[in-house]
């Protein structure tokens, strides 16, 4: 069993690895800290785990994280890598959730998140916590940044086309919608109720911080200059993720030769499911489970593609991804804990 | 394995059964009939389960049942009993999610569905499938009528008062409130998004179909006649079920002491979880899981109690409770395949 | 023109009145008030009110209230009693839309609300703001204590049944439903709408603060003791209210005489429409207008007669109600800049 | 008075042209027809009319509307033209919500409605209903094709650029998102509550019928062949369109040029609000009324420009954009009843 520990278990982040590891066969939940928590049930703040987790949260100041196998950060930026370099050495592996470790451009993420990295060598060892596109440098990691959301469906939306550079690159457009648990648990006016439901609105749109993270791993998929016009937007929906991609092709092919190439890119990825050319896939049919689903669409057989990508957000876009590389790391079957099938309706 | 049929598979408690049973490691989905959608694979209607059944919908007209180890009826009332007789005599069980097999009074059934009955010696036969109530009598059962979603809220919340004999049973209140997946995949302009979302309303406020389903069973707790208020209403949420149970209380006793009267009553139930007494259960905590929780208020301490009880209309309510119902008929541990964790948020 | 104040416009009653005042066509909006959005463009905060409402907020330090006709105070329990008596000795009219002014039990407020009150004497002399019951205590009124959104409902449900002494008055029943906007715009979790959508919970069901008001007010209809037990829940929707309220009749009566006693209650009312006897009121047929509808349901023609009160809890349950009020005390017709629409869908 | 006729009162827009037209200073609600509902109150159907619209439906049959001033057609797609030729021989105005006298390409109507149009003669005499683009011609029009919802946010949204001439017109991108009452009031499955709430999807993106509408109007705006791909979404909510448009400069303009650009265009226009470059509008801040706002991003200041418009599906979308084609061919102002502030929260 891998003795597991949550940091900051009191958000959506943390509360989905909660009920993923709660009926993990292979994990043991070991330590969940919480500042404000200290001693509160778990259960009694999240009743939906009554009967079901017995631990209780702990200060910061009195858990033992080093007795765990692997430390979970489901925290505020900033907060996994001042703990990080201690864990490690304690030879405990650390999934971030957060941002820490996801850009290896240190400069950006200054920019981008407003404070200096603090362990920037740490930084240059962690692995990309993307499994479809980086397992083999997720296996031997000691240190994983678990992908933004918003990052998970672009990079996998476009892989295909970018390995196979029959787009232009330089002019990729993201339109993505996202369901309002993103966001986070935080007590801030934008995110009651009142405000979000029977409303839709972008956000950020001049410029996001999953920009950054996004163009760094799209670069390595092709050797011209990667542009990326991002655009995010709030739906009134707890769950889910829809991000409606746009490429223009640079060459002659047609609709079958496009679809085998998704196929073909994804037929051994248990958590990607190509959908037919055509199909319109629906956040709904990924709720509560690890799975992504893409469908590709080419109106008037143009020379503009688009790709839709939908995707739990905080299963395949955070927890659920984070489960994965746990598996991968300690050398258990990918989907160890994740066959989780999607409530629907 | 048990060999399992499901006969109207394209509604709500069809697909809900179809996720559950998908993943029970006991049951092999075998047989799925639909009228409409013969030959379609089931995940071509649901992408939810692409990748995860690989079953097609057969006509009733060519589908061998009888190969079936049970059959799930997840129909309009009327169906089951059709079919039934020859089931039964094939050696087939039958659990019936509509209503043919839950009223024992036949004039009852004749009266509120509108419908003679074509197997009243079956519906004699047959076990009110509500497992915390009745199970001695599910084990053997050949055929089942499967509890209503409202009774189930409001049986398990006034049980325990009026097997103590400590209210007035004659004039109990019942206030509750579902989503609206209770009301079935039916194309119907009252079930639109537009119709229902951002609203709510009471329906059926002068008499309900539940209603003496819910008088039959409660009728059996106690010595005196019973009589019941039951006023259902639509919440604007897909999933969920609250009922608000009043009840005043005919004799004299501590807060305490009610509080245990429950804990007693279900402390051996892996379905039911009393709250501490003053807790408000919320539907999400039961999200996609088979759990049912109840809490208890008394306020000013007078002697007006007000029972909370809360689940999954489309889970315990239904299809969760068919499958714990199957596990009882079938020997196998009652949780089997229903150790879902509720999804929150 | 009436010259209008509005103290604490930031939050959803203060833009509820200042959408209706702005389309008032004998009120003047002349100041608002926010300590935190000093010199803010209101139409910056509220973007709906682009083009229309060119006010700035000013600091409650700076601002001069006093040449106002009339002042509202959309502000938290305990506000408006420490402004209201410099404001009426300068001759200005008061209007609160919190509690400050709703009881007139002292003890009742101080318990309820965990403040002493500021000024005992005005409590005395203020007028509670429900005109269909209290309409010539109004007009005269130099302070109103705006009704509470669920005692409205309440009180005007179960009005005709009291004063005509036909119901046991000693154990009515309200259970209410509420969208969350009756909570205020507030920064705190249980308000996130990851928190509230598709979920549905009762709250504050061992007691509530409206529930004494409700009584001091219900007691007034009936010689007899009343007693009520006050069930609140929150609906996942924005607005809306819905109680559905339950009372045993304690004579023999039939259904027309029944219905004619609601009917004959209200017919002059513009803001009260009873529904046909067995109708069922949406809230949605109230959105956005300041109508309350009322129907009767007597299941089985027996004993417990079930009334289904509708209202938007903004409006008839707060700002409608109050601009009513305004209307009555500057003698204008009541339905004054009131007339609005319900939007539907 | 302009006496009004509706005909298809039961739909989505024929109750929103109720609600204006219920409170318009100039109309007067004097036939509305439904086949189905003959002889129905119509406030019996819409209750949130009780008490202020009286009127009946009639039969088609029965009706007479050559009486009216004006004919409305909330009707599916063929009905106004097979009636238009009657009532405009007849001196009756014709404005038709749905495609009739959309598309001046007789075979593109053919070819996206699929069926023969009936009065190609009329077609070419009608005008285009968007105000702010073809005032003039709506004046003196006897016959009105009123927008779709989409194509008026794409059309004032690229309004300004294609006129200039700043942008690529050949690759335009309309990533669209609507509420479900865009969809109408029909009995279909993809409509109900529980497949749309907490749900997001795209829809026909790979051909929609609004497409050709606005290419046709596009193309009038620029001199070079103007290309579209436009992507509709569905988005758990009742009311409201966000389209977010891409376009890439052709030329060097600074951001203060490019918004002057869109300020100058829409100066004098009472429905069009051109929010501050860089703003986020949101569909609630025009919920219910007939506005329409727009906002401009430019990410890292390079050459995509992002176009934001939201406005009300119902209003400015349909029925509010309708009353405002009326008000122009009947010489009244443009804003006459269709001041209604939105509706927030």
């Amino acid at each position: 069993m891998i003795k597991v520990g949550i940091v900051g278990g009191t958000g959506y982040t943390g509360v989905e690895l909660l009920r993923i590891l709660a009926a993990h066969p292979e994990a043991q939940l070991t330590v969940i800290t919480s500042r404000k928590e200290d001693n509160l049930s778990v259960a009694d703040m999240y009743p939906s785990l009554r009967k079901r987790v017995s631990l209780k949260f702990s200060s910061p100041d009195n858990a033992d994280l080093t007795k765990c196998d692997v430390v979970f950060f489901a925290t505020p930026h900033g907060v996994a890598m001042k703990a990080a370099p201690q864990l490690i050495s304690a030879g405990v592996k650390v999934i971030d959730l957060a941002a820490d470790f996801r850009l290896r451009d240190v400069t950006q993420f200054e920019q981008w998140y407003g404070m200096p990295h603090s362990c920037p060598d740490l930084l240059q060892e962690a692995a990309y916590g993307l499994p479809e596109l980086n397992r083999e440098a997720i296996k031997p990691a000691r240190i994983i940044g678990n992908p933004g959301c918003y990052p998970t469906t672009i990079q996998l939306g476009f892989y295909p086309l970018l390995k196979a550079g029959i787009v232009d690159g330089s002019h990729l457009i993201a339109d993505c919608k996202s369901g309002a648990s993103g966001a986070g648990r935080k007590a801030e006016i934008g995110l009651l109720f009142s405000e979000i439901n029977d409303n839709f609105k972008a956000y950020s749109a001049s410029g996001h911080r999953h920009n950054p993270e996004t163009l760094e791993q799209l670069q390595k998929m092709s050797s011209s200059p990667v542009g990326l016009i991002f655009t995010p937007h709030l739906v009134p929906m707890i769950r889910g993720m829809h991000s409606t991609l746009y490429a223009r092709l640079n060459t002659s092919i047609d609709n079958k030769t496009l679809q085998s190439l998704f196929e073909a890119a994804y037929q051994h990825e248990a958590f990607v499911d190509v959908m037919p050319f055509g199909s319109h896939p629906e956040t709904r049919s990924t709720r509560g489970s690890n799975t992504l689903r893409i469908a590709l669409h080419r109106p008037d057989n143009g020379s503009t593609l688009i790709i839709l990508v939908v995707q739990d957000n905080l299963m395949k876009g955070a927890s659920g991804q984070a489960v994965q590389c746990m598996n991968l790391m300690f050398g258990l079957p990918e989907t160890c804990g994740l066959a989780l099938l999607p409530v629907s309706p």
